[in-house]
């Protein structure tokens, strides 16, 4: 049934899977320190699970209506395919699952890698290295497994045309791409809500009102804080990028069922199963990667962010030289020019990457810009963020733009003409493809600071040598750093995934039309077979053109829904950080927490940051859903298109200028405390931890949803396309 | 040559100059004050007129050199009509006098504003209406008169097909209308950066690190900040509406000449003329309206801000009666449908109107819940000021949307199908016109907020009893409410013009097409004379279609041009701030300063806004130029297309972020003056007037820059059109 190379996929995937069963393993049988230490990783575990299952709660619910609804509009009213309720639902749940297990390795390594770092820097790397690769290959994994059994299944049970199989089949597989969306939406959004909220508490009234320390186990938010960098930096991101990871191998399959039809099946099954192929070999290069990463006690900032690097440039370079390998073998006609693809999607990964440290980082002029500002007030501190998040758009989308038209114009037999779009388009879902190849491994090293940071926090309230606090940084500076590369390939392949939906929507609207039983499309007075239809031919049908007010409308509306959606988000941090604030404020009405001899309630503040995150996400999450289902009511298909459109557009902008602007005000305060401008406690300070407080929730909580907003906004309108159609 | 109906237009525009002139002398006759008080305002007076010369040396220098460019593609190249470069001129010239004539009269009456507000309320808010008068029927008469003379020159010299005749005309029109965007961009980018740099720099020295008071003479930034008010919220504000009033006009006129195609010659000149026939009526409107508005010595708020609505509720009924008349006596034949255009357009003004004014006003909940955060820190003033903004754009957005759809639908004979589309497209134009009407009224009631703010400044400098000081402070908070209205129309034509300009583009290449000789187009395999292709043809043509990557790839620039536009001119504020804070420090180290026995050397500060704004201007007004035409090089037709949206929907919403958020800022901050939450001096306040000054530059500089940029861009693509076509 399946070609044998197909059974690659899930190999690879159980393989990722049961690599990072190896590492928790290992990981388990470190030494977890001292009784102090291990009650404190205790208290911050706890509070995660405890949120998680709250959150998951909340979303099952969600889910569980979601389903039924589609399950309505699938079995009763024919509206989209009958495996939809399920294959959504796997999405959220693999999701979740990924997100689950990478949490429980995060905490349980915390204590671990203050522990080693305690003996070697060497020793808490790769601790806290081997922790996040949990993170990775447990979002690899489940994604590969999801995806290939769901081909098996539907590539066994299909009944119908061999003709639209491919195409029928990587349809359906898209709408586990809507659940994998929508479970990261609530990660993102949720976590972020809680880690901000209780971060702003935490540093509001501990640091700046009471004066204490960066962890001080007197400040009753600080066990908050610390869940917070799990459910929001390790959960969050996990789900983050498992939608990213997920969605870009189903868009990519989506389009080349698309672009091989006429094709035989054997070879359009060659095509569907490419992107999947390169995932699966991105494992066995991401393991390879993992063990090189090596350092020495002496090592510095810059051998270690080097050893780093090397690892991803070694992947990144094992992925482009594999895709040329594998197209040609498959023989795969057009193999040259999608390879070319992928090698451009990486570049352009790389290029963002580098500019996004050069913006953000406290080594280069423009956030040493922002830093200086700061010794003027806290209003100019603010003024030069934006200034520099603004400016900072033009090179990502500048790449993303040379990106995007070089992937089409490599994969479409080295042309620009929209003749050949679906091969093009295809083309550019490869390059996002090739990005996201690597993710075991890139993960990996984003998720490692996260870690890194909270063992510092162990280290710092289990009061350990001061040597181990500064490894600890150390570490978490450096994973600020590579985690640069990693944003790079995140923001790029979102803008181009988010491309390639566009197409697999005007696909799915086709198949929704035959589902119908539409047989014919009357184009420009001429009847097109349904069918036979390409993309050009709905798109001229629908007339989803510049000058149709309806796709005019639409694209006012997608623009305006990615700023209210940063509204909404931001305000949901502010309003739980208020509560919080009024909370720590309270207990230190209590003189004897001050003075250290009674212990501060942590869960009251853990509370708070799991009822408000809860509450918080769902208009959001809501927004998101319902606004493609009304467009598509009111406007049709022109209008959904308008919407998707001006959506990718303004949202990737405001993705990257929200995450520029508040990496640079984190760094200018980093920056300011390494002692430069008067360091900690000067005026300049101040104005430079307000910075940081407002870039708190746009870099870490409306910035990163943004990217899963403008994919999740496409998955919905492919799965109620159905409904589009009927008005 | 032209109908008799014709000169009414030059004669409302004659009029409208006749009475400006009757109000400036009439204004010029009253008492000027004492000596102190005249001397004041002759600093102010020189320091404005000084920056209003230079300014208009840099931009008479750009648009020469824009200007032989034009001529080179039009005399030897062929690439554009050979009137463009004039026209071009003109526009600029015309908008460049109204806002100096403005400027003329502000300065004059400052000082007489504040002489009669000593006697009472009434005579007060007399002379500022009228001085604001002078300004905003300046605009609409020479915006008039600029447009019919045109109108009669390119008529009486037309040689050619009479079909096309109204065609050629007006789109050589709209060149004009770039040099009235390009002049306005400069006025309010350098007057922007002028008055919010010495705004700072008067704040964060002055008030904040000295204590002193609001236009403290000692204060060596005070002159620089009145002056300030003048070129940017005077003459910026009046190059800004003259464009938008001379931009929907012309958009307006060249969509009805392309709606009319195949009519008679008779009624396609009835067509044209529609538009500024109803600018014409709006004069006599305006002028009416301006004598219902009274004031008792008793008056409080609400009385003056119902008096002044009242006169905006009869101007704005009148138009749209008005509209029902002319065209149904002028026999054309969708005169029903269009009138209700207009009176959709004046109602999605007005809707916009009360939600901005319901946002940013510290009367209500929004505003007062940014006021109450300030109590938290200034990071949360900050957040939520931002939540704040970014969540009001969506009643602006849904009504511009729906005014959209409801004219086309009206305009195109009740119908939304798209073969109408022409027509449908001139009712949208027509709303902006209808909104823009009665600019003679609204603008002086948006201008005379200006005037009392530097009566107010006049009055405290010359040391006046308090309660002038209590009675300008009463104008000016009155100006800013009733200017929500006119912030209302200014916003909503903007899109609605922007949107018409986008279906000019498509005009414009045709006659490109034309004049370069080709005679057919091949679209779908068929042949199509050229001379004979709709909008809709042309569109097919150049596939300006939501999966054409060339049409994506100029959607992302055009959301990034918005956003690093943004980044320029919000850096350029903070740039010349920094200087002027530097130097106002400088003159603080000398004690004799401060305590008043030696006077501050104002004219340094003045110089410091006067050359940072010039050169800060250029580079952003660069990227507005030089964007359509890179992208028109290197992505054709299709690329400009999705520029222009994108820039138009992202520049829309951000427009309305960035004025929404710093009108709630500055009135949150007013607010707590008012007494609340701790009243001045407390740490609310202080949060406050970091977050006042952080909306300064967004909602004076960037924000309104915004709804410039989105036109001239439009304007830009249009008159190069012929370059596009090349390559």
């Amino acid at each position: 049934m399946v070609p044998t190379v197909f059974w690659f996929i899930p190999i690879a995937g159980i393989l990722a899977l049961l690599f990072a069963r190896i590492l928790y393993v290992q990981m388990k049988k470190k030494d977890p320190g001292n009784e102090r230490m291990q009650e404190i990783a205790g208290l911050v575990q706890e509070g995660a699970m405890a949120y998680l299952r709250q959150q998951y709660k909340v979303v099952a619910i969600v889910f569980l209506v979601t389903s039924i609804f589609f399950a309505i509009a699938a079995y009763s009213l024919n509206l989209m395919s009958r495996y939809t309720p399920f294959s959504f639902l796997t999405g959220g749940v693999f999701s979740a699952l990924a997100g689950y297990v990478g949490m429980l390795a995060a905490t349980h390594a915390a204590s671990r890698v203050a522990r080693a770092a305690q003996d070697s820097l060497n020793a808490g790397l790769q601790v806290a290295l081997r922790g996040g690769a949990v993170l990775s290959f447990g979002v690899v994994g489940f994604a590969l497994l999801d995806v290939s059994i769901w081909f098996y299944i539907l590539n066994y049970f299909f009944q119908g045309d061999p003709q639209s199989k491919m195409l029928t089949i990587t349809t359906i597989m898209l709408t586990f791409g809507m659940g994998a969306s929508l479970q990261a939406l609530f990660a993102r959004v949720g976590g972020g809500i809680f880690t901000k909220a209780a971060d702003m508490g935490a540093d509001l009234v501990g640091k700046n009102d009471a004066g204490l320390a960066e962890d001080d186990p007197r400040n009753p938010a600080v066990i908050a804080d610390n869940v917070g960098d799990n459910v929001g930096d390790v959960a969050g991101m996990g789900a983050d990028l498992y939608e990213s990871y997920a969605g870009a191998i189903l868009a990519a399959a989506a389009l080349f069922a698309s672009s091989s039809q006429g094709l035989s099946l054997d070879t359009q099954t060659k095509y569907v199963l490419l992107p999947m192929i390169i995932g699966g070999l991105g494992v066995i290069f991401s393991i390879i990667s993992l063990f090189i990463v090596k350092a020495k006690n002496s090592s510095g900032m810059k051998e270690l962010v080097g050893s780093i690097n090397n690892g991803i440039w070694l992947s990144s370079v094992l992925i482009a030289g594999a895709t040329f390998v594998v197209t040609s073998q498959l023989g795969l006609q057009n193999w040259l020019g999608l390879s070319l693809s992928v090698t451009l999607g990486l570049l352009v990964g790389v290029v963002i990457g580098v500019w996004v440290n050069y913006q953000t980082s406290q080594d280069y002029q423009p956030t040493q810009r922002v830093a200086e500002s700061a010794a003027t007030s806290s209003a100019t501190v603010i003024t030069s963020g934006l200034e520099l998040g603004m400016n900072s758009t033009s090179v990502p989308v500048i790449a993303v733009c040379i990106g995007m038209v070089g992937a089409f114009f490599c994969a479409s037999g080295f042309s620009l003409s929209v003749s050949n779009i679906a091969q093009g388009l295809s083309g550019i879902a490869m390059a996002a493809v090739g990005m996201l190849a690597n993710l075991g491994f890139v993960l990996a090293t984003d998720a490692f600071g996260a870690i890194a940071d909270n063992a510092g926090g162990n280290a710092e309230m289990a009061k350990l040598p001061g040597h181990v606090r500064q490894r600890t940084d150390m570490l978490d500076a450096v994973g600020n750093t590579t985690a640069a590369t990693g944003k790079g390939f995140a923001i790029g392949s979102a803008a181009l995934t988010a491309m390639a939906l566009l197409a697999s929507y005007v696909e799915e609207i086709k198949l929704a039309l035959l589902r119908k039983g539409d047989i014919n499309l009357v184009i420009n007075n001429q009847e097109v077979p349904l069918a036979k239809a390409n993309i050009l031919d709905l798109v001229n049908y629908y007339q989803v053109h510049a000058m149709n007010p309806k796709f005019i409308v639409g694209a006012f509306i997608g623009a305006m829904a990615v700023l209210v959606f940063i509204g909404l988000t931001t305000g949901a941090v502010s309003k739980v950080a208020k509560k919080m604030v009024a909370e720590v404020r309270r207990q230190f009405s209590n003189p004897r927490i001050l003075d250290g001899s009674e212990s501060p309630e942590y869960q009251r503040c853990i509370q708070i940051s799991t009822q408000g995150a809860q509450r918080a996400m769902i208009i959001p999450a809501l927004l998101a859903v319902i606004t493609p289902i009304i467009t598509g009511v009111f406007l049709g298909v022109a209008g959904v298109m308008g919407l998707l459109l001006s959506a990718m557009t303004t949202g990737f902008g405001m993705a990257v200028f929200l995450a520029n602007a508040g990496g640079a005000w984190d760094n200018a305060k980093k920056y300011i405390e390494e002692g430069h401008l008067g360091g900690k406690g000067s005026a300049a300070h101040k104005a430079a931890v307000i910075g940081d407080m407002v870039g708190d929730p746009c870099k870490d909580t409306s910035g990163p949803a943004l990217n899963i907003l403008i994919k999740l906004m496409s998955m919905v309108a492919i799965v109620t396309a159905g409904i589009t159609i009927l008005f």
